[in-house]
């Protein structure tokens, strides 16, 4: 186990990472979408801070984190203008993108998790913080880049940032100390994530069965 | 009339009746989309508080009023679960939904608008609670699954939940006491939503005339 | 340069005009999608206000601004009624309208850019805040309204937001008076987006260079 305060920088440095990744991700659906540079940065900016934002919004932690740290949305807007710039060449790595994001994705979980413990909610809403942190800035994402949202998909995906968050809630309320905690529960959610991008899993989907109903 | 404890505890139980009920729209929008059960689970949660929470959040009555009252979000996740195994079912009681649907618009626009009140808004303002309170998850479930919006469409809905906020903020104002404003304006919402349903009501929409464009 | 008071109530005039004349451009919408008229207060007063509803929020001045001043509500309600009887006759004014939408866009960023200072916020995110209170309200309103966001366009609209709150903290950073640098950053605005209407100017867009790509 690293010792606290290089743990602490570590998440600082995954937290910035993982801001840039999803930032990454609303500027290639603004180049997919032909956009000028100004619509890079707006969705790119809207994609890397919008989980934490509508999180810190519902708990009611206002202004929201960005407001004090200008440095999210200025690493946002950056990220967006080297894409606007190099697209063409992030789109050939994009399963290396996918990784990143797998990362992120399970980071923030946590750290949302984290942020609602905080806040004073209790370990259902924690969870659902971490949830929100995890696919809220996608969701947005889709919604104004007119794409299909993130929850249409039957990817594993929310259910990653899901299971994420839970774990870490669970093994705090099982007494592991908070860094282990955190450690191996991000590590489990890149894992899972990580798999379902290798072999493509899904939950099953609800079909409708017009067999039953035509029997009812 | 009832003496006051038992209407509070009626107005409670009609409280979670109408989140649940909600939740239904939202797992059964879900359905439609052929989702996987966390996809259920997300828009069934998302609509059975989705307004209520809009609401908290532009009143700043927060952290939203689910983050200390977990129990919406369990309720809603339960909802949604149970008709991820009984879609076939709900959709052949459909019309059965739309009444329950009816009564729950009814009650959140009452309580709506009560809240915002309670939050020292005036008049105006509180009937505009209220249709928040009844439409904005519906508005929410629409753009997430990706769905034509409630405004889009032409039948009485929205102007059910302004109509039946408006007549228990006018009832207030005329001196009638609180428990029966609530009831009547309840029962007034109810069967005027219900009218619409029965009869496909809805109100004139905007047609461009073009005789009187080119006369100009 | 006009007196201070006198250039105050001239602000204030701008700021219902710049709400009224977006609540316009809602209620058209509303006329495209042959709503009925709730559907046009709705989606009227949700553009009129919407901007400014999420800068609040993201600044945590809570309630919003219009819980204690409903004559926002009133006003943008009673210009979407209107349009409901007259957006035969608006359409054809259409090119008119588009620069009385260039001035309140140019007003609302220099507004919301201000009450980003005033929340405390640094320069950076009160220019955020300027292009938030200027474009949040329009992409509302595209949402709703099914029509492809205003982000998707390429047209200057949100740079030119951001130019004139950019502007407008540049020339208060340069020690140039409030009043002095109210007015050149609005009529900057003004005319930056009014070129941009008459000459069709758009940056220029990402497009995926297939050659590259190929060649890497």
């Amino acid at each position: 186990m690293m010792p606290a305060e290089a743990l602490t920088s570590f998440v600082a440095v995954l937290e910035w990472f993982s801001v840039a990744v999803f930032a990454v991700t609303g500027a290639l659906v603004a180049s997919r979408k032909q956009m000028d540079i100004v619509g890079f940065a707006l969705l790119g900016t809207v994609t890397g801070i919008g989980g934490g934002t509508v999180r810190d919004v519902l708990l009611g932690r206002l202004p929201v984190f960005w407001v004090f740290e200008p440095a999210y949305v200025v690493v946002c807007v950056l990220v967006s203008a080297l894409i606007f710039f190099t697209a063409h060449i992030m789109h050939s790595r994009f399963r290396v993108l996918l990784w990143f994001d797998a990362l992120g994705l399970a980071l923030v979980a946590v750290i949302g998790a984290e942020r609602g413990l905080a806040s004073g909610a209790g370990p259902i809403v924690a969870i659902l913080m971490g949830v929100i942190t995890g696919v809220a800035g996608g969701i947005i994402r889709d919604i104004l880049g007119g794409e299909s949202p993130l929850i249409l998909r039957r990817e594993i995906y929310i259910t990653a940032a899901f299971a994420t968050a839970a774990l870490f809630i669970g093994l705090l309320a099982a007494g592991v100390p908070r860094d282990a905690a955190l450690l191996s529960s991000v590590a489990f959610g890149f894992v899972t994530r990580g798999l379902a991008i290798h072999y493509g899993w899904s939950l099953p989907a609800y079909r409708s069965r017009p067999g039953r109903t035509a029997g009812e």
